[in-house]
């Protein structure tokens, strides 16, 4: 993004009020999505392959579709734990509009939650790309990943950080990140981003027990999809969003008005007592 | 939902902890919706089944499964003309995370945004159940329906309030409405809820001009679904969630930072000028 | 408002670019709100005399500055019970920035939370509008408010509703209710909308043991304030804005990273169970 | 914050449910925040003394009270040139109630926008705890300040980067800055980072004509004061949300339905046109 703090007196500032977009052209009865007739697209796409489409500006083939429609399926809903759930759920439950219990549970992503799919996807896009491996002959590629995966390995060993993508607060082994690993061999879909993924699971497996999370393993799959780091939790909320509907529908029908998650008797006031204002 | 101010002296509540769900349950190393593992569903369901099995509870039938598809599609995006992927672009454009142009856009539904499809679901469905049509024979079924569709026009015209899900800004016949209204006449999906939308659009296309628009296209199909009204504002969110999360990345990549949709020289101030403050 | 749909074929509208607005002036080196210098507000104004500006174009006299600073005062914070004081430590404790926490504590204010203010104004509004007290000497004035007192208690007593503005959850007699009561007589601002809403209170006190909350007070004084009801809302927001800003902040600076109001052992799953794509 | 990912098998994590807290304690008919009466702060505090301890856990003195109102006041509105005010006219204005108007425009907060102030004061701290003044004699105070000024200047200047809290968009001059640093010395409250904030912007005045803005001018004034950086940004929505309310509210009453900020004719569409889905 350029800024367009231009060298001037006061900085007064002549905004260009055309919106440029490259998405969806509209004219009188007439919508074109990248290029295709909306009907067309109604007619003949699946809801991936749409989405695909709008993100990437071209469709999918067959097995990009594929890959791709298993990657929103996984997203899809983890039941009421995650924050971003909760949130969704508590704003339902005060009567406000499902947009506006579905808009607090996006708002809490953020560094602890749902960060991590991008943060695996730039980690292991900025790994592939440095191994230069266009230049490489098959039998060195696997060498090469398997090499990064150790460095990857150590580094945050030594920094005492987490790999991000890796572990579950639930799960010794995520089930969704097996049957997608398992899916995409099946459809000939690992490439060297989800490789690399998959040698740096083997290496945590062994030493700590820790394997890769939904979101690492889609944080691969994307990535060998092309998909750019900054789409990653735009993916993840595409994917989310009818599990959070869902809960927050469940809550607004189900359940009492004015859920609070505490109540007078757990709340402990641990602050100042018994001051006077003097005056 | 059940008011719970229990009758007390001032009101303590000793509020239920825990949270009973009907969606997913969660257990170490194992999830399952609605009843199905999840690694079944990531195996087997396109994106649109796994919403619909969200939302309803049950897996569709292929007829039904291809339908919610191409309503999903139909609702991915227009362009930049609604206020609210203005305001997501907006948000965007400030160096907020996509999350929160995403939820800034969802925030902007209300009367007068996105409202026509839970409106026109009631309308339809409210319409229908006075038919009790289950007790009728064919023949008057067409015939109720086109009474009940001519009762509907002249009761609006008479309050002078427009039908919602009929007309559109932009387009005259919202090329949308048009092929997913012949999709579901071939695939054999034009129930009740959508005779009556066709009946009136019918009426107001001779005397107004006016047409179905993909509001009200889709709030007939999706109650011949058997969609529950307050559900009409969480699908369409579903659906249109896509093309917000375009917009935001369009605008994020694109533009330079700070849009502002006027500047100084756009502004016209009306209000009080030169006043003092006496002491 | 009035609606923009001018008549026209295709609805092809042509906005008004230029955003008119009476609050603030801006030129170079230049600001002044409502008329005043920024910089002789900055140096004369409470921050209380301020907002009664803004948001009514002209500054209060000493005792309406008073009085509206007490009542700014009064809605600072109900510790960690409200639900958007919930939702807001919720979202903080995801890592998400303070600006969302405080957003979505926003977020949950609707028909069941924080809806009672702007409810009870237009009750007392509507109310004392319907009895042109302008033409009636003194003594009638009460005569009338009084009973017009027992016909809204009766009106909601035979619905079975509740009138907005009395009881609390947690308080038999909300202390903030009756040292703002104490305040506006001791200050003389006991006009019209505040003494109906004193002699419902006598009727429902002794009926049922129910007194005037926080709102029910506020309510009653804002509209002798000459406040508009639709403003009740964002009165209420600007109050309770610091204290949502507190609990975000302890939230963020005192606990745990990711506190979820329930665990795993806190859900209790109750829907299907063991279902199988049959394909 | 401490990590709650306790080593275990699964990460089976029994939470604290219940919430601590230091703000306001709850009894029936009693509350009381950082230790005194609500009661007795409603009648004695103004707004902005209140909010002072809210967040500080005690009461300003005169001193601190006079010059904390004074920033509040001066954080109130800008117009509607800030994305976040363009931001929730545009939520207002389609319908969405004054809250969701009011989030939206919090939510533009970030990088961009509403970010410089934490940054100054993180600037500001960052460099004046590294001096250790409280080892220094009078006049030395005042030489290591300067020549800390001399090397924040140089710094931004090698690496290309503005100094956060100089400079402004539409004011060579802010207004707003002048007056506080104004008022600030008249009641002796400069301290040692509003000295660097003013010595910098000396720095800058002769090198490029630059000078502290409202944001830098507040930075070094909180500083002072005592404020950690990380509340900067809920200092800054406190004294804004009245302002986001008045154009929220002026947007709702005022204009028409449906703002938009372009329309048809504005949009200038680049992408792809005239494909064909081949099947």
């Amino acid at each position: 993004m350029k800024d367009n703090q231009k060298p001037g007196k006061n900085g007064f500032k002549f905004p260009e009020q055309r919106i440029k977009t490259k998405i969806t052209d509209v004219k009188p009865n007439h919508l074109s999505t990248r290029g295709y007739n909306q009907e067309d697209l109604i007619t003949n796409l699946r809801f991936a392959e749409m989405v695909f489409l709008l993100l990437r500006e071209r469709l999918p083939d067959e097995r990009e579709a594929k890959l791709f429609n298993h990657i929103l399926v996984s997203f899809c809903d983890h039941a009421v734990t995650p924050p971003s759930t909760q949130s969704a759920r508590l704003i339902a439950s005060s009567g406000a509009g499902i947009n506006n219990a579905v808009a607090g549970g996006l708002l809490s992503f953020g560094k602890n939650h749902a960060g991590a799919i991008e943060k695996a996807m730039k980690l292991f896009q900025k790994s592939i790309e440095s191994l230069n491996l266009e230049e490489c002959e098959e039998g060195d590629i696997n060498k090469k990943i398997a090499r990064k995966a150790i460095e990857i390995v150590e580094k945050y060993e030594s920094e005492s950080k987490r790999i991000p993508g890796y572990g579950h607060r639930y799960h010794s082994k995520d089930p969704r990140a097996v049957r997608l690993l398992d899916l995409a061999i099946l459809q000939s879909s690992i490439g060297p981003h989800t490789k690399l993924a998959l040698v740096i699971e083997s290496i945590l497996s062994e030493r700590k027990g820790i394997c890769l999370n939904v979101d690492g393993a889609n944080a691969g799959l994307l990535s060998d999809l092309g998909f750019d780091s900054s789409l990653g939790l735009g993916i993840f909320m595409i994917g989310r969003l009818p599990g959070l509907v869902a809960h927050a529908y469940e809550e607004m029908e189900e359940e009492e008005k004015f859920r609070r998650f505490c109540d007078l008797e757990d709340i402990v006031y641990e602050g100042f007592k018994n001051r006077d204002i003097e005056d």
